[in-house]
Parts: structure tokens; C-alpha cells; sequence
């Protein structure tokens, strides 16, 4: 597409987006995940799970005992971030986060793991905990798996603003979007990138 | 090399980074940038410009009027990230930034660049300012190159912490390492992914 229209490039961003839960090539299957944290800014990738437009929501999982969770628990506020190599350009999702342990958003993600996904969360020491050797921390004998569910939380970001970029091959191409939920629909504007 | 000694996977991280500079494939010529913004976290996508296992620096270079910097003035810690798809390592380097203008740091790495980069400072409206169209912001007769020489800005991270991640394909493979800056050496420890 030509990046020349607001409204055809919000359609081409989230259809990009949703892409993203089951095209590997995609830049947002494994974006960066950006929170606040105690010691400064926070970042790592993450798998995304769950992408939709009509809630504006972005959804992946992980231990609820790591990190993410204790920063987004402090400061909800979260940005994803994808950055396309092959067709140069970025994409910035900054939203509120909520935090999904026992509710049936969690229930319903926890019942679509596939079982080698399950492992993960069968580690009786929290992760960051040090370790005596190099090793996952899986075991699988020692917490059952009730527990091994309370270990898992689901992190859903619900977006209020996206920032696209385009580097072109000439620097004189370069152009910037931004977008801002207003409420009803995403309101853009061209910015000086 | 497999990963179960800390000593020689240091060396293989800073052996990584150092590359990221030169080798296009590697997950650290492009990394994820995060900092700390007046909304909550931020994060984009650098070039990694100069980086050093002596100094412990990483350098990108950007417009001195983009939120980054005005987000580094106010809180000097960053994170740089990168994945690394194909062999599953994620690396995390945290540290304090510094960001460099009118010094010598500043006028090298300025002296270095070749013309079509010089081309992204001649915008005579600042990075994020509303544009009425889409393009570049890129005006060379519009401003001069002093004036192009005062959009630019060097920024400098000196790291403190490093973080390492190994997903394999088993999740039982995961491992983890976490590395400190005593003041004299990394001081590294195993921790659960």
C-alpha cells in the first residue's frame, strides 16, 4: 500500500497486528514488551497471544510471580512495540494494562495451552530466583498442577495510542503516524517523524 | 557454544554486542531502546552505532529534539534489548545514560557520518510536531548545517546489569543468566528464566 491515507494506513496497521497471533514472519508475533519498573524502564519480548481490534486488545501470558507483573501491578501503563526489518517499519501500542489470574480470562487461556506450554509454569522457585545450576527450573513431580495454575497470569493492554513509523531507503521517504483513541474511534495525525 | 559457564558466556554476550555493529543479522544492531517517559515506559527501535566491552558503552545517535532525550534528562536509566530469533538468546543490558551535543563524544561521531544520515537533521520542525502531510520533515535549504549539527545528538549507555535469556525448544532447556558491574568485573549468577 502507499502510506498516503490516515484512515487506509489504521486498517493496514491493525490487520499487521492481528497477523501477528499466527504469521511467525510478523514483527508483533514477538514484540517488545515495555513496562516501568523500580530500577528505571523495563523491556523484553514477549509472544503475543490474543490481538482484536474491536476491543483495541493485545494479550500475552507468563508467570505471575516474574517482574512484568509486579511493574504493571505499580504502573499499568504499557507500550508493545514491533519493528518490521523487511518492510522498515514500526509499530508503537501504548494502552492500560490489567492483570488476569482467576477470572475467565484466565480460565479460558490457561484451558488453550498446549501441554508443552503448560511446563512452564511448573517451577516451584519464582523466576529471577538464583539458581545453584543452568537450568529452567521445571519440575514437574514437584507442585501439582493446581499450583502450576496459580503461577500463570495473563496480561491483556488495552491500546490508547499507536505511533507508526516508515524509514525508507532515501531518508527523504521517512513519515510518521500517530493515532489516539478519542472514546468512539482512533483520531490521526501526521507527525514529523 | 553450549551455556553452562557463566565466564565464557559473558564472553560470548560481549562478543555479540560488539557484532551488532558491523553484522546486520544480529539481534543488536536494531535493538529495542526503553526508557522511562512522563506517561509511563517508553520504547523504539536504534541503530547501534559504537559498542565496547572496555568501556561497558553502547552508543545510538538521534535528533536531539525527540522524547528520548527529553525522557533521558529526566531519568538517565535505559534499557537496551534484543532477541535473537534463530539462536533463541535474549539480551538485556541496563545502565546510565548520558547524552552528548556539543562535545567531543558528539562531534566525532558526527564527523563519522556519511551524507544521506546527515540528511535526518535538516528538519526545521522538531521530531513528533504535527505535520499537514505525510513526509519526512527533511528541508536542506531550509536550515543550515550548523543548525542541522544542533538536532544531533550522541547517546551513551553505560551498562551496569546484564541480562540473559536461552529459550530452547524444550522449555526444559531455558536457562537463565543475570550479571552485575562490582566496579571491577561482571559478577554473574544462574537464575530461573
Amino acid at each position: 500500500m502507499r502510506y498516503d491515507d490516515l484512515d487506509g494506513l489504521l486498517e493496514h496497521i491493525w490487520n499487521y497486528i492481528e497477523s501477528g497471533v499466527i504469521d511467525r514472519a510478523n514483527a508483533m508475533t514477538t514484540p517488545a514488551f515495555a513496562t516501568a519498573g523500580p530500577e528505571g524502564p523495563n523491556v523484553r519480548t514477549v509472544a503475543l497471544r490474543r490481538a482484536n481490534r474491536g476491543s483495541r486488545a493485545l494479550i500475552f501470558h507468563t508467570d505471575a510471580r516474574s517482574n512484568k507483573i509486579s511493574e504493571l501491578e505499580e504502573t499499568p501503563s504499557a507500550v508493545w512495540m514491533g519493528w518490521d526489518a523487511d518492510s522498515s517499519e514500526q509499530f508503537q501500542l501504548r494502552g492500560r494494562t490489567t492483570i488476569h489470574r482467576s477470572d475467565e480470562v484466565a480460565a479460558t487461556m490457561w484451558a488453550s495451552l498446549p501441554d508443552d506450554e503448560l511446563a512452564f509454569y511448573f517451577k516451584p522457585k519464582a523466576p529471577g530466583t538464583p539458581a545453584e545450576a543452568p537450568g529452567s527450573g521445571i519440575q514437574p513431580g514437584a507442585i501439582d498442577e493446581a499450583e502450576a495454575r496459580r503461577n500463570y497470569a495473563v496480561v491483556r493492554t488495552v491500546v490508547d495510542e499507536i505511533k507508526w513509523l516508515y524509514v525508507g531507503r532515501d531518508p527523504e521517504e521517512e513519515r510518521q503516524a500517530f493515532y489516539q483513541w478519542d472514546g468512539q474511534v482512533f483520531c490521526g495525525e501526521w507527525v514529523v517523524p
